[in-house]
């Protein structure tokens, strides 16, 4: 990966598989199909996950971005 | 979906029931029936739900954006 | 109702009893008479709830937007 | 009381007594002689209050509007 | 003291001993010989004061303003 | 090093291994290969550490410049 | 010292060890090379303190203004 600029790395996920840890402890793996400028995402075929294991799964939803801790490529 | 931007998954939301995490650890059910820039939403019907059970029904509410996490579509 | 925006509900809920749930577990209940764009609210007549038992009388009180979670129309 | 914006709560309790809870659940009492549009307040015999008893005396404070839960007038 | 805005007692507690609470419960009392729009704060002979006895000695600091939660002038 | 200006730290570390403390009490390690006016970096090779110890392989990641306490250039 | 504004002790602590409070309840002590307005630091030679006892070796620093709670001058 050649990025440039962070927001390149959320680009570069468009439709592809991410891990997101977010505030609260909360670690989250979905394809985000949409961003914003404020990181706020849309993530499609959610599951929550604890330790590696789904939790929980969660489908579509609609992040907001300053609950975000880090954005991370999935690679299985 | 065809979500270009994150807000279209609120506008898609509309009149509709949704998931709703906010700070705090509390989750909410309830149909979305109006939104603003700021992610401040109006709930109807709405239901605090703990391990997926009614835990409490408290009816319709304003629900300050910066409370939110995410919120998703409720999928029964 | 047919709430357009957010502040609607708050316009809607002028001169009526109100839940707020703030920042920190507390829950409030009491007349709404006044709001501002920051939802700065101020109350007459609040009680302090605890498991929808009134814990306590506060009587009239300006209450900071920023520590608002939601807000909620009271139906007895 | 007619409050017409949150703000004349404020000004109507110039020189009077009104109970303050900040956050960290600190409660005061203190007659409030100045406020700005950041609801930083001036604050005078300031009493720190522990289940309604006067748990520290503080004298003059200058207390940062970041830090307020609300303002209620004191009914003594 | 005729304060009429709240920084009229940064302003009267120049080269004066103050007593402030910091968030994190933290307690300080030094003498304040500068301060900000933000509230930042210069404080010489610093002390960190634990149920009013001193706990550590600090010297000069530059305290933040945000961290800030009352500044008290200190009468011994 | 001769830095004049804070963001100079960062364009020194670029392509290069850095720690990183995140609130929340978690540390990073990785290569920073992009950053922005936000603190938002870009971190490839990711490695979560506890106590010095690789706990975690993350790869890369998008991390939120609001998140971050410190960056430290890494020395082995 | 002459203090006029808070952002001179900055200036006058460059290039002279600081002992910096930063929100998590964390101490350092390093030498200042650099700061800019948001408070963001560059520290050398950074020790992470407890109870007055180096814990930990960190190095350069580049350290984000908004998690510190003050900055103190050094004194042996």
């Amino acid at each position: 990966m050649e990025a440039k600029r962070p927001f390149d790395v959320l680009n570069g996920s468009l439709n592809k598989d991410v891990i997101i840890k977010i505030k609260g402890g909360i670690e989250l793996r979905g394809r985000m199909v949409a961003y914003d400028v404020h990181m706020n995402l849309v993530l499609e075929n959610t599951e929550q996950l604890e330790n590696g294991e789904v939790k929980r799964k969660l489908g579509t939803m609609l992040l907001r971005g300053d609950s975000v801790i880090f954005i991370s490529p999935y690679i299985p």
